[in-house]
């Protein structure tokens, strides 16, 4: 697999909590430098990212981000807010609580709330695999199924762990043929990066490759 | 200083991404019965809380949280909405880009549009410590008095980092005679809580406090 091709997959990604607008602007340059899926950002560089990019590559944010319990209200304002003032993707944290609950259909309802809030942009869910049991990652596998969101993504990065190949595995056989994989978290290597792609992802959410590839450093793998 | 005195300027808090209603209706009784100042918890439960509580203790919840990179309008809804569903009081995050950036107005506008839309409830300004160097965090005293803001707080507890006893002395000497001190993130012991009432906090944000004292490990100190 090539270097382009990883790429071209990746969300190149900016959500410290301190990142600034020159930060921002930067990863815009960055991503269009190296041709990846999109940029993505917190809700407050939405404007800035739309006017410097003006169409050339899609805005990402996240809504409910990181720990999904904001209420789902609020969570439908911050998908329109950030439609309106750009965004073209959004990756929203489940309700993690209603999970540990077994309150499945609740959680089911907050992701149709935003999916209609999205208007038919790209919606990425994220269940934070790291706080999951296994029953409740393949349990979410067919909730984010049957409410036809894009994508079922693991990891917002900020609650530990990340993606790892065990979960891409259990996704793939557990989601429909509809929905979309997006491994995030701790993502670092091309080799890695290789591998995620392999077994089914679409996306892939991470700063470092870019990083890796501005330093010259990738190659072929 | 005693252990009821201590426990009644803690606001008895539960934000882990996972946490559940029942865990919260815990937090609440918890509050109740050792009579902290207020529970603070997630926004998707402050209409469960609220509810239970029915106006025995104060519900305070978390505005753009723990990031602070939500645009000012989704804060302000997330304060509106939360007050609707019976928040009493709101701890909001600053916008720590905008604040390496040196736009303190930025800033202090972000505040003063929540504050608004708090409509004279209690609002905590949390500038998280833990990312500010010691010029940025007196040059956020100012900012917080001449919003009129309650509060400022220290931490999220989610960014590194919590209170320290040297940052309160800095808080001290640099806030208007208007604005109160809450210390939150890392606070697990009565001693430390005790010099944190001393050094001039109102408010201690901590769930660790009730816990001892649920093990009735408690004493006075």
């Amino acid at each position: 697999m090539d270097i382009k091709e990883i790429l071209s997959k990746v969300d190149h990604t900016l959500l410290k909590p301190a990142c600034t607008g020159a930060e921002i602007e930067t990863l815009c340059r960055e991503a269009l430098e190296f041709q990846t899926a999109s940029v993505c950002l917190p809700s407050v560089y939405v404007p800035a990212a739309a006017e410097f990019l003006g169409g050339r590559l899609p805005v990402c944010t996240v809504i409910g981000f990181p720990n999904g319990y904001d209420t789902t209200a609020s969570k439908v304002f911050q998908t329109k807010d950030a439609i309106a003032h750009g965004a073209d993707e959004i990756d929203m944290v489940i309700h993690i609580g209603a999970v540990k609950e077994g309150r499945y259909d609740a959680v089911a309802e907050d992701i149709l709330a935003v999916k209609d809030a999205c208007g038919g942009r790209i919606l990425k869910v994220i269940v934070e695999t790291a706080l999951l049991t296994t029953e409740e990652k393949i349990a979410l596998c067919r909730v984010v199924t049957e409410t036809g969101a894009d994508y079922i993504k693991t990891s917002t990065g900020f609650n530990g762990g990340g993606a790892t190949f065990e979960d891409i595995r259990l996704f793939k056989e557990h989601i429909g043929p509809n929905v979309k994989i997006k491994a995030s978290g701790g993502i670092s290597s091309f080799e890695d990066a290789a591998e995620f792609i392999r077994l089914g992802c679409a996306r892939l959410g991470t700063s470092r490759l870019v990083a890796i590839a501005k330093a010259g450093k990738g190659d072929a793998v």
